[in-house]
């Protein structure tokens, strides 16, 4: 089952991304003024999948449930927050730049040739392998070889650096990996680059406070003597970052600091997950609702990542929406519950799904895991580039909890009258919850089920030509349209007609939607692409016996049905799902 | 109508705001950090609530809806997108510190003291008194008299300055205005602050950028000649933030311009409201749905605003939800669809209220309409505060669409083929729609039902002592939950009997929730002060003869009806609305 025979084109991704724009499901954001980094917008259709996506999250793990409850926190928190759950330090990917073509890419996703290996350096045309080659000549004294766009003579030596064929005592320290762009092994240092967005909050513009500083300061004749009779106290502190930059003698460290000293205390961070609110909540929801472990609170918003490699469509973005629940659950009883729920979340996504041999469990390695966790799985899915993750299912213990209480002072325990704690043999017994947290991708959720759901059929026409049928077979839970209600002509009563029956609809609670416009092949067609389960189509013969036919989206199969049968007939095709 | 005799008491927001936390509707974002600037998160009753309200307004704008459609954008568009809609620039707050106090306030919002008026300074104690008794003598040169806690003296003179008692020769140019909290005339000059929250996006720190320029042109011994030689360009135009910098000589105006310089390109803002991405997408909208005006694109989500006065508990904070739709219509018909649209939204506002008479509009005078503006109401709400904004809606012409097309470059027109240009009387007619804007706070539509729906009741108990009654009677469709069901005791059969209940009304996708805790006294009024409409109790009959009691939490009148009814007597409840 690790690669099914029926997997996911890879060319899909393409045709996906035109029928989202094209189809109204998802566009370029701020398109108009040249787009965003990898920002994206959804559209009439795709706001609707994702709604329903989320809401048949929210049914299934919150109001199906009697132990779990749901919050809806701010996306601005205390900055301590962030400090406490170690985002603020923590929460950083390594960058570097390539001094060559300039390039910056994380180190930990970067190429890694092995020991022996040549090192070519890839060059977009033969100009710039020119002026790379004499940059390299000019600033590490090596003349490669120039071969078309290529620049030959370096490889991976067995003692760890990199050597030149042209010269045998010339090396550079090897650093395990090369710039993806062009294979350099001529490289920046790594510095930790912090994913959070940064914001200032308050009446006040910290970078006129901090410009005010610094007009004082550098107007000195000496900065540090005036560093140190403005800031007596942290640049008396060595280990504080005012100290460290004085003490560096580096110009550059010490103005980072000093704007770092004036603004840091109006910072505050977008959340970059959904996560921490359950936690830092989690005392005022369980005292309000009286609630005993094990229950769960969850969560479904947006979160916020400043990702330095965004990618695969809204696979990888800045802005994404996460739909994450923390389930509290007494020590001990941890093991018992991942199990629970990595079988739930399971059933949950594959119950939507045309290809259920997509979807796969992936346990963590023990080198995987962060410190405190005990166990942790993904849910991976089968994207067009291969298994990637989907949601992560993780037995965090109490790290979250106690992180939380040790910073705040606020003792984020549940004592339980009726057990005796462990440690003394007796009651009551007041612990901190352990924690299983299965977080999901709400927005990769979108793209997993519009993969799962693409497909191309070879038809035979009327006139016995082969054509392409393209068509997105929805869960018809997920579907944005559950049901079009065309008028074969747009005259003769029957749009009047047509908008009759979306009243009977409407007044069921089943989104229809009327659609006059273009030739009725032409509206199966486009309601077969944007995955409409059911389209009833209302016609001559409509007006003289009120019957109307029913056509499957999967089947392309038409039935005439008595008019007053027709919302009975929809909603059992809803809640059969998938015709497959 | 303009003050109705069952206005709602001036102390129930104090009342509610114990409630929403107690019961587990609102509670102070990051509590137990200390609590963040007006910052609210919505607990397990809130959230369902807010919910269900903006999935009302979802489904009467868009799913009832043949024109309109709803899209879901980014909360970090692209920059250009506000400065073509004016919040880059105009978007700001007129802000003035008070010279004594330090207070910073907002201008517009500043007590203004009529000509001849006296200008007591009134302070906290004795001791400030003094303080700034002798700040005021020796920074404006005047000595005040002290009286207790006030300064005497001031007032203002016919001639528009303020004068002392003290000293005839002695003035201050009057500002119009004085602090709001000492009422002090002595100010700084009015900055302008914006409102909108900015962060960089991309992976470089644009704060070491402006560190490393800093360094090396304070490192020089001429800083503006360095700032020149270093931005010839910005330098040179005398109308650019740089070259009035280096005009004005100030040191720190220049770092202020230098980091911005810097900073910029990568900057990036929070929307400030969700109104822009309908603007922006108007076209990929149009096209990809096949729209022709009128049609509406409704969308909701957060917005923020760096607000410099929060108040009024979820009233105003800086991170809020709205609900906004632009309606595209032929220019000529905005008359008649911004009639259509007030009643629409009215219609929509009282339906779900118990007092429809504390929803009023009012209409926008000439003097207070944005220039582009030709109509725009206020939908008003009789907060416990006085009337106060709960929607906008605005007939705003072209001008936002016209502002995008002038700054993108993108046409963004709808031509009509059927219709004649009424400038050359020939068709096709190519034009801009004009644009009705209805804007609705969901945040403050939550509090708007939280008032209207808060009652205290007297009651006569059994032993015939007068007790209070806390219910909130909300709407049942608002209701976070709908349906309680109640084991008389946690014995006998009956806790799973009542389970037996939940499924039936699960299965039938109605929330309904278990409730085993306590006297069934103490849940019946738990389930009151939460706005629970029906209850329905399991007791020892209920395992003789499949019968359970139905509560109405209105009338607290209790019937025996048979199991079986149970699920369609509550849907009845729910679908009959308000029971007053």
């Amino acid at each position: 089952m690790s690669h099914p025979s029926n997997a996911p084109a890879k060319d899909v991704m393409k045709k996906l991304v035109a029928l989202c724009k094209r189809r109204g499901f998802v566009y370029q954001s701020s398109e108009i003024y040249g787009g965003l980094k990898s920002a994206y917008d959804y559209g009439p259709l795709g706001v609707e999948l994702k709604r329903n996506l989320m809401n048949e999250w929210w049914s299934d793990l919150v109001h199906r449930r009697e132990n779990v409850v749901g919050i809806d926190a701010s996306v601005i928190m205390h900055p301590e927050v962030w400090q406490a759950s170690g985002h603020a330090a923590g929460f950083a990917d390594p960058l570097v730049d390539c001094l060559i073509s300039k390039e910056r890419f994380r180190a930990d996703k970067a190429p890694q040739p092995a020991i022996g290996a040549e090192l070519p350096i890839q060059c977009a045309d033969k100009g710039q392998a020119k002026t790379y080659q004499e940059a390299i000549a000019k600033r590490f004294g090596i003349n490669l070889d120039r071969e078309g766009t290529q620049l030959l003579g370096l490889r991976v030596a067995d003692d760890g650096t990199v050597r030149a064929r042209q010269d045998e005592q010339w090396s550079l320290p090897f650093r395990g990996y090369v710039s993806p762009l062009i294979g350099s092994p001529f490289l920046s240092e790594e510095r930790q680059f912090n994913l959070m967005f940064r914001t200032a909050l308050g009446a006040v513009d910290p970078m006129q406070d901090a410009a005010e500083t610094l007009a004082t300061l550098t107007a000195a004749d000496d900065l540090a003597t005036a560093v140190r009779e403005h800031f007596p106290k942290q640049a008396a502190q060595a280990d504080s970052a005012l100290g460290k930059a004085l003490a560096s003698g580096d110009r550059a460290r010490l103005m980072r600091a000093l704007i770092e000293q004036v603004t840091g205390p109006s910072m505050v961070y977008l959340r970059p997950e959904t996560a921490q609110a359950m936690f830092v909540q989690y005392k005022n929801v369980m005292d309000s609702l009286g609630l005993k472990p094990p229950f769960g609170i969850a969560q479904m918003g947006k979160s916020f990542r400043n990702e330095v490699t965004t990618e695969h469509f809204i696979f990888r973005s800045c802005e994404f929406e996460q739909m994450e629940m923390e389930f509290f659950c007494q020590p001990g009883s941890q093991k018992e519950w991942m199990s629970y729920w990595k079988d739930e979340r399971m059933r949950w996504w594959r119950q939507y799904a045309n290809n259920p041999n997509w979807f796969r469990y992936r346990k963590h390695d023990e080198d995987e895991l962060a410190h405190y966790a005990d166990d942790c799985y993904d849910v991976e899915f089968l994207y067009p580039w291969g298994w990637d993750e989907l949601e992560g299912i993780a037995s965090r213990t109490d790290h979250d909890l106690h992180a939380h209480e040790e910073r705040s002072g606020v003792k984020l325990r549940y004592t339980d009258p009726e057990q005796s704690d462990p440690a003394t043999g007796k009651a009551p017994w007041s612990y901190r919850p352990y924690v299983i947290e299965p977080a999901a991708g709400a927005t990769r959720g979108v793209l997993v089920y519009l993969v799962d759901a693409f497909c191309e059929e070879q038809r035979t026409d009327a006139k016995g030509k082969t054509v392409t049928r393209t068509v997105l077979k929805l869960h018809p839970r997920l579907s944005p349209i559950k049901c079009a209600v065309l008028p074969l002509v747009q005259k003769d009563g029957m749009p009047e007609k047509a908008r009759e029956v979306i009243d009977a609809f409407l007044a069921a609670g089943i989104p229809a939607k009327f659609d006059g416009k273009g030739s009725i092949g032409k509206r199966y067609a486009k309601h077969d692409e944007v995955g409409t389960p059911c389209a009833i189509t209302v016609d001559g013969q409509s007006l003289e016996d009120g019957s109307v036919t029913l056509r499957d989206r999967d089947t392309t199969e038409q039935i005439r049905i008595p008019l007053a049968e027709a919302v009975a007939r929809v909603r059992e095709r809803l809640d059969a799902g998938q015709a497959s």
